[in-house]
Formats: structure tokens, C-alpha cells, sequence
């Protein structure tokens, strides 16, 4: 049939089974064409081809409730529920967001973005239906690299105990973002070596009826596999191996570059363009090596993103054993860390600001309460980062500053992050976290002290009058524009890098009142909790007049950075007018 | 041999094995008399007498780690590692706390009081280990009741692969907190029904040699299993099938209410001082089964701890399906309760202040962006709560209050909390957290408004002049201390009941510049990241002072209620002088 004449999935239902391989060939030639031409994820989404026709012909979305965890499998999922022209049509490929959205489609249930929380949501609607007396059946798709989390097991254990129907769909690829990482993995490939036959079985430890589908790809085989559990009373779980990047060579063969990319030439797999510019992951992942080599316990983790942190399987080949992946898992991270630091050893976690979020009763107990001295990068703390809803990075200040005893860093440049993860890595008294700065790499030339443990120094670096900008992390550079420009009114500000998010250098700020009548503080990420507040709480009895610029507690989905920086007049000229107007008042 | 002669474990090492029931025997009498005088964890103590013996006789701490999931089960390991006088001399009772410190001892690696961690602790150990070219051993003890923590799949999934010396030892008294509930406590319990020999089997699935312990209580047996596995070179699990609250007759017949207890007689396992105050765990309880009669999909959930929300083991049977408790698996109930939402259910979430922090993500992600309109009631987040380090429940209003959507709701007495919950539940626009006050339940047989839906309205409840008061949730009653104490003095403060944690009624305190000079905000929690922040930098250039009091950002422990408060100035008198001098700066 025609793309086009698919409006929902009532429309494929009319087709006969036979008729399916054809149509899953006709999705995944749309799809691939909208990949190579827009980006995204492309392996995932490759490999779900088959499995989400399946699903919708079996299933009776969106009165069956099908929840997809992640949700960066759901292009096709997206192309049979209403959505086909935004991947046929090159002027529609961005009407829709990269993960599900209850916004654009009633066959969207959440919002996700995060793994592992798919089947615990599912529980939630399981238990709603049992509740009111009706029969849907309810389907959480899961893949293999999902199963690592903690979560996805709290899901599965309380959701076999629901008593009711309940479909739990593992999508079993043999890759998490990169290769898998965990014990689970070892009886996953049992499972798949024995068609599915062999003991010891995890999933039916868990009290769940086991399917196993050995060609996961296999439209035919995998509607028959969904007939066979809808409308179970059980928990069934129906484990499907299937090949991430399916049907494109390039995706097939490369399938940790194919998991997420940015437009490639269809005809070889390479990247449209190739960003050569210098990058922190790079840069983080040559200065751990380096330590390394100098230091048997120094350990770079990963929770399932070697990539963020600059780890290629090259850079993992050459790391050995100095190099760990603990699976999408940010709570075993966090507290491996935390345990190799008492055992005596020197970790680095790296991990994205919106991932460390997982793991924040971790940070608290067995980091901070324990003073382990461990070290962590936090990439993509900015408003110039992700723009998806589900993986800001706006809200790390406010998470990890407020936490008694962590050293919260934020550099400024290249040199800066340097000296600190230097410094932290060294020094064995305090858990550091150090936020990497957003946007691209700023090299400065400049000279950093190599110390940091005299705690809360803040860094004057240029002195003036009247009003002082204290300009933290990538921010600190927005702060020397504003300083120019106020400059440029015939102003003297004072410029300070504060270094420290976690805490105040009360010193140095009674020293301001003498010959400051306004402090502006700068922070690339949301104000509430944040760094500024604490120094207009330090100031509140004071004289001292306080503006606070940073990003308003909200979500945004897909923004543009200039809109952005602008509804919050993160902009030098704009702050140089309320400056100037509130040395004026 | 007598217990004072013990001052390590190479004291227990000279005995024959065949020595060692007696001087279990001994050490559970002590136990018991302490106990039952002083109060504490009583039934994980009990039925860990024999294991901790026999840990301590065949392994050699501290060279070998010993790592307890929670902690709360080692006051025997004390006992045996130079910390007896705690448990034999009334007048060293307190000498101890209640979890492993190492601050105590070099026995005790950790802090800990949280579930479902020690297997990851354990993991950093051992690679620690690892990468030294070390060998000792390294056991994690974990209870069957902490395996429900999506963190104990994670760390046994990562220790799995460590690919050397890492025991497990999981001391299954089937019981939680309450009663188990999770599939994976059917396949304990085949697995105690088949003396460890049936297929399927959790820990083998995640790649572990597998031993079982039929009685976990029996010394000898024990040594005998702990040496077969002493100086292992694979991941391996110990189970042992253990008696909660073992030797004590009272405690082996009432399980949950032995978990933890107050001094109790120990001749009848009554307690010696029967509390009849109402308190807001059976309002609370109360309040949710007359809702769930009108309304059959009003849910509530616990996290493993049905009696902070007031369900012991009748009002669950009332409750029936609608009361649902997952494990300790707060991520789960979390999510749970957004998809329950979505599904169109009611669901209410009671947890303890300390232990939401283990689901931030999910209050993010999974609640705030998709708007699920559930309910939660944060149980103990205030100073006049647990006061053990790992149990504060100061961090929760900087935790959600911070998130964009979440509505958190500070009630100042026990109609306001009902007027809130209510409202709450019927409501189906926001997520809200209402922040049970701490302390003792207040009544004042005011009145309060049915709906909140007109977010962040604060509510003025003295009108006054120069100063104003802002006196948030338990801290009302301080506020109107502070505001009486101040007219006794000749002022005529405004006194504000805020309401929302989570917004600020910039409508109001934009009016309040009209006849006020000072600002004073109080809050039950840190400062950093908290409500008067906000007020300070809504204030920050204007001619009002802000001064806020609640508690400096640190971790305290076994802190005294007047010394903290006394520290912090959170006395009437202290804050009416701080007021009395800024008024006349």
C-alpha cells in the first residue's frame, strides 16, 4: 500500500499478513531516507521496523496502551499513528519530537526520554485498568540496553505480581548504545544461543510466561508471537532478537555510530559533515589515558555513554581494565565510585546532566555522608546542550550544590577544567563534581592555579566599581561581555569567576560593599535553587542591591538557543540595560 | 567465653566451631536485654546473631570488606569488633549508632542507612582490590527485603562481570520491613521450598555460583558454607534461610512490629510506653479507606513502609487492592503512580522525606514533564524527625520544589493537610507533594479553603507593619511564636502562612513593600536551595531586607531537636532580636 493512505493503524489491519514484509520495506525505505537526510536515531529505529507493525496490527492501539521505553524507537511507530508525512515529507520532518508525545498523538501515553522506566509506567496503567474493570491489554516495549537500569527491574518485579494482563516486549538487539555491559547480558545470549530454551532465565525468575521470537525481524513470526499473548491473564514477557540497523548495511556493521547520528551520504554511511573542532569528551578521555599510565587506579566510568566522555572502543582497548561500563545503571555508578574511592583507587564518572538526576540519593548517601573522593564530569550542563524536554541540562546546579560536602566546580575554559580534574583527581579529601562548560571548547591560554582546597575562593579577575559580575562556569564569558559593554556606557564593573557553585566566598563579598552598589550573578541553568540565589540570601539584610540571571523554572521542548537566552535576557546588551537602569534608581 | 573478653574478632577466632552456639547464645541474651531496654532495629538483630559469628570467625575484616545493605542488622558486628561495652553497659548504650560508622571503627567501611546499596559499594571495593593486584575477599550482606532496590539488581549485575572474588551474602528472613511483596519473593520462596536446588533461580541468572543455607541460624552450618566460599576467584551468592526476630518468641510471632521498636518489657514484648497521640500516619490512613469507598480507584501506595502512611496489616486487608505496595522500590511507586494517574486512577504516594530523593528522576521525567496529577505526602521532612545522618529530612523542599510543575504544599496543621489532600486528590492539572508538618500533630480547628488551584497564593493570617513574617508548613507555629514575642516588644509584625513551597505570590509580596521594611522567612529544611532563597532574590533589588531562617546546609547526626534549633537562631526570642536590631540598622 501507499504510505501515504496510512492514517492509522486501522489502515495496515486491512492488510493480510502476507502483505506486511512489503510494507515494512516500503517504512524502512521512508525512514531511511528521512535519517540520512535529518538524523536521529537511526539503528534503534532500523531495527523496530518489523516489531512495531506487528504490534499495531496485533494490538488495538490507542485502546491497548503500548509504552515504549525511551521512546527512540518510535519513528515507526510514529509513521502508522497519524504522523507519516513528517517522514515522507522533507518540510514536515520536524513536526514531530524524536521521542513520544502525548502532544501530538493519542497513541503517545508519556512523555519519555530516560531508559528504564517503561514497565514500571505500564504497571501504573495496568493497575488503572484493573481498578475500573476493564480488559485493554497493556504492552511495554523494552530494549536489551534498558534492562540495565535498576528501574526496569522494579518494574518487572512488582509488574508480575499485578495478576492481570500484562505484556512486557524486550527488544533484544545485543546493544545498548554501545556494547552491554552487566551479568543480564551473559543470559540474554544464553537465551538466544537455546532459541530461547535454556535455564537459568531471568525474566522467568521473575515469575513471567516466556516467548522467545529468534527472528525478531520476522513481521510473520511476530505477529503470531503477539496473537499468542494478547489478552493473557499473566505477565508474559516475549523477548525478541532483532538486529539494531537492520536492512542498512552501514547501521548494521557500525551499530554503536548508528545508534544516534546527524545526516549521513545513504550510498556509504559517512557523515554529511564532520565536525573536526576540538570536543570535551575527546579531551577528558586523552587526560584520564594520560593518568592512567601514571596511576593503576585511575578508573574512567561510564553509565552506558562511553561516547560522553570521549571513550571509543579504541580509547577502551587502550584503557583496559582502567575503563569500566557499568550498563545504563547511574546508581551502580555513582556508588562504584564512591566504593572504589574508600578502596583507595581514583574515579572519574562521566555523565550527562540530565542522566546524574538518576542517581541523586546516591550522590547524598554513599558519596557525600561518606566524604569518598571521587571525581565527576558533568556534560551537557547548559542551556546549549540538548534541547529535548527529557534531557536538559539546566537542573545539575541545583541537584549537586545543595548536597552538604560536595565540591561543585564550574571552569570556565579548557585550561581551567583542566586544572581542576587535575586537582581532584589528586586530592583525596572531597567528592568534586566539575561541570564541564556548555557549548563549544573555549581555550583561553590562560594560567589556573593547580589548587583548590581552600574551598569557596571566588577569583577577581578584573576590579572596578559600583557593580560586580559574578559570572560562573560557561557563563563566565557572557560575564565579560556584559562587562564590555558596560564598559562601553562608561561604566567600571567588577568581573568575578566564582569557581565554586557550592558554596560562598563570604569574604570576598562583604568585601564588594564597599564600593558596590549592585551584584548580577550569571548561571547557564534554571534560577530556582540555583547558584544566584544564594547570594541574594547573602545579601538580604545588606545594602547591596541583587539581580539573579539565569533560566526560569520551567520545561521546554526543542527550543532555540537564541529565543531562549533572550526571553531571559541572557543577552549582554539587555543586562547592561538593567544595569545601568538599576545603578540609576 | 565471656562476651568482655571480646575485643575483635581474633578473640572469637580461638574458639572451635563447636564453642560458637554458645556464644551465640550469649550474645543474643545481651542483645535481647539491651534492646528491650534502649529500643532499636530488634528482629534483623536477632536472626543475624549466627551469620555475623560465623562472617566474623571464617573471614578476616577488616582486611576482608564486609559491607551491610542498610546497616541496621550489625550490632552484633559491633559486639564483636571492639564495640561490647555498647551492648552490655547501660551506661555505654549510646556509644553507638545504630548503622555502621566508620567514624566507630575500621571495621565499618561505610555510613550507611539506605537499602539496596551495599552490592554496588562492594563492587568499587573489590575493582579497588582489583586494580592494586590485591586479594582479599570482599562480601556484601544484603537482606532479602533490600533486593526489591532497583540499585541491588545494578550492583549484582555489575559484580557479576567482576570477573574475581565477590561474595553475596543475601539473608533471606522473608520479610521486609512488613511482608515481601515482588516476583522475585516467589522465587525466593521455591527456592527455600527446594533447598536451593529449583530452576528458576534469580542469582543465577545474573551469572552467580549459587550456595544455599537452609538454616541461616545455625552457627556451624553457617562457618561451614562462608569457608566453601572464602578466597572464591568467581561471583558467588550465599543464601541463607534466616528466622526474623530469632530467640525471642514475641519477636518471631510479630514480625513488623519487631523491625524496629521502643524499649519494650521483655518478659511480654509489650511496649513499655504506649503512645495514644493521634498522629498524621493514622489521619492520613484514615482519611485515604473513606476516599477509597467512594471512589474505587483512589490508590495508595508505600514503598515497603505501610506504616509511615498509617496501614498496618487491617487497614491494608480493608484497603485491599487499592493499597498497593511495591518493595523498597521508591523509582517504582513513583512511576507507578504516573501511569496510574494516566490511566485515570487516583493514586496517593507516602514516603518518607529521606527516601523520595531515591526517585528524583522519575518526579521529573516520568511525573512533572507528563503533568501526572498525583498525589504524594512527604512524610518526616523536618528537623523535629529521624535524626540519624542518613535518615534527615531536611532536603526535600529544595529537591521538589525546584521542579518545574510539581506543586508542593506546605500545610501548617492537621485540617490544612486535609483540606490539601482533598483537594489534591479531586484535582487532575498538577502533580502535588504535600509536606506532612513534623512534630507532633497540630489541631486548631480552623478552617481552611477547599481549593488550590489558584497556585502560589499566599495567604496573610496577622496584618502588620515593618516586618513580615513568612513562617512555611510545621514552621506556622514558630512564626507565630516570633510574631508574639515580637508585639510583646512593641512591634505589630504581618504573619504569612505561604502555602506553596514550590511557587512565590509575587502579587503579595510586591505589596507588602508598601508599609514593611524586613522580610523574614522560615522553613523547616536547608537554607540552600530552599523557599527563602527565592524570597531573597525576589527582593534582590529592592529596599526590602530578606533575612531567612531554616538549617545551614550540612549533615548532622543524632543531633539534639534545641541544640540544632539553638544553632541556627530557630528560637523565638533569637529571631525577635535579629528582627528587633535590623528594623533599627
Amino acid at each position: 500500500m501507499k504510505l501515504d493512505e496510512i492514517h492509522s493503524p486501522n489502515d495496515i489491519k486491512r492488510l493480510s499478513v502476507d502483505e506486511l514484509p512489503a510494507l515494512c520495506d516500503e517504512l524502512r525505505a521512508a525512514l531511511l531516507k528521512k535519517l540520512a537526510a535529518h538524523g536521529g536515531h537511526i539503528g534503534p529505529n532500523l531495527g523496530m521496523v518489523e516489531a512495531t507493525v506487528a504490534l499495531h496490527y496485533v494490538f488495538d492501539a490507542p485502546a491497548d496502551k503500548l509504552v515504549f521505553d525511551v521512546s527512540h524507537q518510535t519513528y515507526v511507530h510514529k509513521m502508522l499513528t497519524g504522523r507519516m508525512e513528517a517522514f515522507t515529507d522533507p518540510a514536515h520532518y520536524d513536526d514531530v519530537t524524536g521521542y513520544t508525545n502525548p502532544g501530538e498523538s493519542p497513541y503517545d501515553l508519556f512523555t519519555l526520554g530516560h531508559t528504564s522506566t517503561s514497565v514500571s509506567l505500564a504497571t501504573g496503567l495496568a493497575k488503572a485498568r484493573d481498578l475500573r474493570g476493564d480488559t485493554e491489554n497493556v504492552v511495554a516495549v523494552i530494549g536489551d540496553g534498558s534492562l540495565s537500569g535498576g528501574q526496569a527491574f522494579e518494574g518487572l518485579d512488582y509488574g508480575a505480581t499485578l495478576g492481570s494482563n500484562f505484556i512486557v516486549v524486550v527488544n533484544d538487539n545485543d546493544m545498548s548504545i554501545a556494547e552491554n555491559h552487566g551479568s543480564l547480558y551473559d543470559n540474554l545470549r544464553l537465551l538466544r544461543e537455546t532459541d530461547g530454551q535454556a535455564e537459568p532465565n531471568y525474566f522467568k525468575s521473575l515469575g513471567y510466561e516466556y516467548h522467545y521470537v529468534a527472528y525478531g525481524n520476522d513481521v510473520v513470526a511476530l505477529v503470531d508471537a503477539f496473537r499468542r499473548v494478547r489478552g493473557t491473564h499473566h505477565p508474559v514477557v516475549v523477548h525478541l532478537a532483532t538486529q539494531k540497523g537492520k536492512g542498512y548495511a552501514p547501521a548494521e556493521a557500525h551499530r554503536e555510530r548508528f545508534h544516534y547520528g546527524a545526516p549521513f551520504d545513504i550510498s556509504t554511511g559517512e557523515p554529511l559533515r564532520i565536525d573536526t573542532s576540538e570536543d570535551y569528551a575527546d579531551i577528558t578521555a586523552e587526560h584520564l589515558i594520560e593518568m592512567m599510565g601514571a596511576d593503576r587506579t585511575v578508573t574512567a566510568i561510564t553509565a552506558g555513554t562511553p561516547g560522553v566522555i570521549g571513550f571509543d572502543s579504541d580509547r577502551r582497548r587502550v584503557a583496559g581494565s582502567q575503563f569500566v561500563d557499568v550498563g545504563i545503571a547511574e546508581q551502580q555508578a555513582v556508588s562504584l565510585a564512591s566504593g572504589l574511592a574508600k578502596g583507595g583507587a581514583k574515579p572519574f564518572f562521566g555523565v550527562v546532566s540530565s542522566f546524574i538526576q538518576r542517581a541523586y540519593d546516591q550522590l547524598s548517601q554513599d558519596v557525600a555522608i561518606n566524604r569518598s573522593p571521587i571525581t565527576m564530569g558533568i556534560f551537557y550542563g547548559t542551556m546549549y546542550g540538548m534541547t529535548d524536554v527529557t534531557h536538559l541540562g539546566w537542573f545539575d546546579i541545583a541537584l549537586i550544590s545543595n548536597i552538604p560536602g560536595f565540591v561543585y566546580l564550574a571552569p570556565t575554559c579548557k585550561e581551567e577544567y583542566l586544572a581542576m580534574l587535575d586537582w581532584s583527581m589528586r586530592q583525596s579529601e572531597y567528592p568534586v563534581a566539575i561541570r564541564i562548560p556548555g557549548g563549544a571548547v573555549r581555550v583561553t591560554g590562560r594560567e589556573f592555579p593547580a589548587d583548590y582546597s581552600d574551598l569557596n575562593r571566588y577569583c577577581v579577575t578584573r576590579c572596578g566599581s559600583d557593580v560586580a559580575i559574578i559570572a560562573a562556569g560557561a557563563f563566565y564569558q557572557l560575564g565579560e561581555q556584559v562587562a564590555d559593554e558596560l564598559r562601553s556606557r562608561g561604566q567600571n564593573p567588577t568581573l568575578i569567576n566564582p569557581r565554586y557553585l557550592s558554596g560562598l566566598d563570604a569574604e570576598l563579598l562583604g568585601s564588594l560593599e564597599e564600593h558596590h552598589r549592585l551584584v548580577i550573578t550569571l548561571e547557564d541553568g534554571i534560577l530556582d535553587g540555583g547558584f544566584g540565589e544564594k547570594i541574594a540570601r547573602f545579601y538580604g539584610t545588606s545594602a547591596m542591591d541583587v539581580k539573579c540571571y539565569g533560566l526560569r523554572k520551567e520545561f521546554a521542548d526543542r527550543y532555540d538557543y537564541t529565543e531562549l537566552a533572550h526571553a531571559n535576557r541572557l543577552e549582554p546588551k539587555l543586562i547592561a540595560d538593567d544595569v545601568v537602569s538599576l545603578l540609576c534608581k
